[in-house]
C-alpha cells in the first residue's frame, strides 16, 4: 500500500527544483526503468503492479496516482541522478552534440535517443536547454539516456576551449550532403524557433546546411530540431 | 460573441466521425490557417482574436473554448475536406511514401511535415493510419498539410498495380547508405509498434536496413518512425 507521503514525494519530482534538491528522477516503463539499472543508475524506490524483487507492489490504481504517463506501464522507479565529477570538455576522438536551448521536452528525448542509435557518447546543453531528468524527456528517451552523458554546461567555455570542429546548421551554410565532414568533432544545434543563438554563432567553425527540396520557394518551411539532428547525425556517420 | 452552438459545433470536429460527416476540419493559428488558405483550402468559418476581414472577432477566452491546443493561436478556422475525385495511383514520374498503420498524430503531422521538406507530393495511407484531419495531426504539420496530397486507400491494391520500385525499411533489408536508389519510387514506412505488415511486407521489392552505428548490440534500440522517414527521404534525395 502506498502512503499519502510517497504519493506526494514521487508526484512533486514533476519540477526542477525538486529534482535538484533531492538529487532524484523518475523513470517508468519495464524498457525504461530495465535499461537505466542495467547500465548501473541506482533506484532508490520501485513500485511494480507485478511481483519483483527489491519493489513494493501497488496496486494499478496505486500506480495510476504517482506516474507521469497517460497510460502507466507496470513499473515506476525513482533514481538518483549521477553526479558529474569532472569539468565538461568535449572528447578530440569521438563525435559529439551540443544543444543550444532546445526548450521541448519531446525534441530532447527524440534527440537522445537519436544519439544512442548513432554512437554519439556525449550530449552537452546550454542551461536553458531543458532539463533531462523531466519525466517526460526520460520516457521520451525509450531508454537511450542510461548510454548517453547528457551534461549542462556553459557552451560558450566548452565550445571555445575545443580545438575539435564546431558544427552548425545555418541558413548561410553549405550543403551538407556536399561538404566534407570529419569523423571527429561536435554539432551544435539550436533552439526551436531562434536556431543557435548569436554568441554561440561566432564559434561555429564549419557552417551547414540541410537543403530543401521543395519545388517552390513561396513557403518557409522549416525541419523540427530532431528531424534536423537525425539527418544531420545521419550524413556524418555514413561516411565514417 | 461565439454562441453555444458555434462552441459546440467546433469541438465536435475533435472527432473523426464528426470531421466525417460535416466533411469539415479545424486547423489553427496564422501560419497553419494561412498556408491552408493560399493553398486554396476553403474555410467555411474563421474566427480570430483580432480584426480579420471575413473572419468572426472573438475574445481570447472564447478563442480558449473552441481551441484544442494548450496555448491558443490568435485564429482558428473550420476547413472542408477536399474530395479526391480520382482513384489513388502512384505517379511514376515522382517519389512517394505510404504509410502502414502509423498509429501517432505527431509523427503522421511530422512525417507529412517532412514529406514537404523532400518535395514528396503524395502520401498514401493505409486505413488505419491515424487521420491527417484530426487536429492534432492538421498542427503537427505547419502548414505542410498544404503542399502534400495525404489519400487513404487500400495499398495491396495499390503497391500490386504500380511499376515502380516499392522500397521498405525492414530487418533484413540491405543498408541504405550503399544500396543504389531510384529517383523515382515509392518508401513504406510502417506502424510504430510492429513496422510493415505481412502482406504489405510481401509487395516490397528493395529491402533496406538503416544501420545504427551503437557500439555494443546489447540493447535494442529503434528508431521513430517519423525519424526514420527523415533519414530514408535524405538518403534518396541527396542523390537526385
Amino acid at each position: 500500500m502506498l502512503s499519502k507521503n510517497q504519493i506526494k514525494f514521487v508526484r512533486a519530482l514533476e519540477l526542477k527544483k525538486n529534482r535538484k534538491r533531492e538529487g532524484l528522477f523518475v523513470a517508468e516503463g519495464p524498457k525504461v526503468v530495465g535499461d537505466l539499472l542495467r547500465a548501473g543508475y541506482e533506484a532508490t524506490m520501485v513500485f511494480s503492479t507485478h511481483e519483483r524483487q527489491g519493489a513494493q507492489l501497488v496496486t494499478d490504481d496505486e500506480l495510476r496516482r504517482i506516474s507521469f504517463l497517460q497510460h502507466p506501464q507496470e513499473i515506476l522507479a525513482v533514481f538518483r541522478i549521477p553526479v558529474m565529477e569532472e569539468e565538461a570538455a568535449v572528447d578530440d576522438t569521438q563525435l559529439s552534440l551540443a544543444l543550444d536551448g532546445v526548450q521541448d521536452p519531446g525534441n530532447l528525448g527524440t534527440i537522445i535517443r537519436i544519439a544512442d542509435w548513432f554512437g554519439i557518447r556525449s550530449i552537452f546543453c546550454s542551461p536553458d536547454t531543458a532539463d533531462v531528468y523531466n519525466p517526460k524527456v526520460v520516457q521520451a528517451t525509450m531508454g537511450s539516456l542510461a548510454h548517453v552523458n547528457v551534461v549542462y554546461t556553459d557552451l560558450v567555455k566548452l565550445l571555445s576551449a575545443t580545438h575539435v570542429p564546431v558544427y552548425g546548421t545555418l541558413l548561410d551554410g553549405k550543403d551538407i550532403y556536399r561538404e566534407e565532414l570529419s569523423a571527429t568533432g561536435i554539432i551544435v544545434m539550436g533552439n526551436e524557433g531562434n536556431g543557435i543563438s548569436q554568441e554561440i554563432r561566432k564559434l561555429v567553425s564549419r557552417k551547414l546546411l540541410i537543403p530543401n527540396f521543395h519545388p517552390s520557394s513561396e513557403t518557409a518551411e522549416s525541419l523540427n530540431v530532431a528531424i534536423a539532428t537525425a539527418i544531420t547525425c545521419s550524413e556524418f556517420r555514413r561516411r565514417s
